[in-house]
């Protein structure tokens, strides 16, 4: 295998879209694509996501103290992508778009209602990185559409249909074939 | 839309699956997969990683101030999921499934040879966070197979074949279709 040296640079293959949620000062629900971000930790159960400065939701996280972290399925790539496109200082892009922000039970933060999943996190820590920020938010509540529970109550990603983003030639992507799950190769390798 | 609350956990949709290359104290290769992780940071560039302090892996990156990470494609997904399974203190993961291990160009640590795209980071920060410790690396260069690179050189997706896992089930699933060029979607908006 021939292997080539691209530089330094920002990859992983792939990134997640995860909708951050926030409240402005006024109490105007902004939402913002982070593709920076993932889950940081299974317990305390944590995520983060990665902002600029510049960005409203960095003032409005540094503001509430908290967000909400919305997955959106692929139907809705569009509105995804115009809530990276717009800022919520401009405009109520829940409006532009359509979309109903839902407040959170246990943060100051609004949902994305259409969205199957979303996340409540209270801010534990900021990490400052150079361009972005890192936001990491113990999460005190998964909320799931039950459109797209199992039948045990398991969150079931099939149904979910997220976003897969490529952050090198920033596309999105949806959802692949099941390759296996790991409890069966667990069995077969132990 | 009816909501269901599934509580506080740790779930993001989807994840990525990263191979965390080291070196341990006696210059033996080690790979473990991390899923809690991504990029963090666009300049300077940076990757995040979460390891629990019992893995093997976490001494040798406090041990040597670096890691790689490396991207398997699909094909992968069995030696991947037995590097999760197995720990570098009792066997040498690479010659049990026969990887190479190809010692990184600025860092001392291992690429999987056999991996689409690997990723050289020197350890920038390192945050305590509870069951898991995240490694944030900077990022010194990334090496990917000619074969995944597009007309332009730029490391295509769709050619990598990245796993996309789903934390919720543990499940493993390819990659799915190409959904939009985000360039594409910007001029539509603008």
């Amino acid at each position: 295998m021939e292997k080539r040296s691209l530089g330094a640079r920002a990859l992983v293959f792939p990134t997640p879209v995860i909708i951050v949620g926030t409240y402005d000062a006024n109490g105007r629900p902004n939402g913002m694509p982070a593709t920076w971000g993932g889950v940081c930790c299974s317990d305390p159960p944590s995520i983060a996501v990665s902002i600029r400065a510049d960005n409203y939701s960095y003032d409005n996280i540094k503001l509430h103290g908290c967000f909400t972290a919305s997955i959106p399925s692929e139907r809705y790539m569009v509105e995804t992508h115009y809530m990276g496109l717009a800022s919520g200082r401009d405009n109520n892009k829940f409006e532009s778009l359509s979309l109903t922000p839902s407040r959170a039970e246990y943060v100051n933060a609004p949902l994305v209602e259409e969205f199957p999943v979303s996340i409540e996190c209270r801010l534990s820590q900021t990490i400052e990185l150079g361009s972005h920020t890192q936001f990491i938010g113990v999460v005190l509540d998964v909320k799931a559409d039950i459109a797209v529970l199992d039948t045990q109550g398991e969150p079931d990603i099939a149904l979910i249909k997220p976003l897969v983003f490529d952050p090198a030639k920033r596309r999105y992507f949806g959802l692949g074939a099941p390759l296996s799950k790991a409890s069966a190769l667990s069995r077969r390798m132990d």
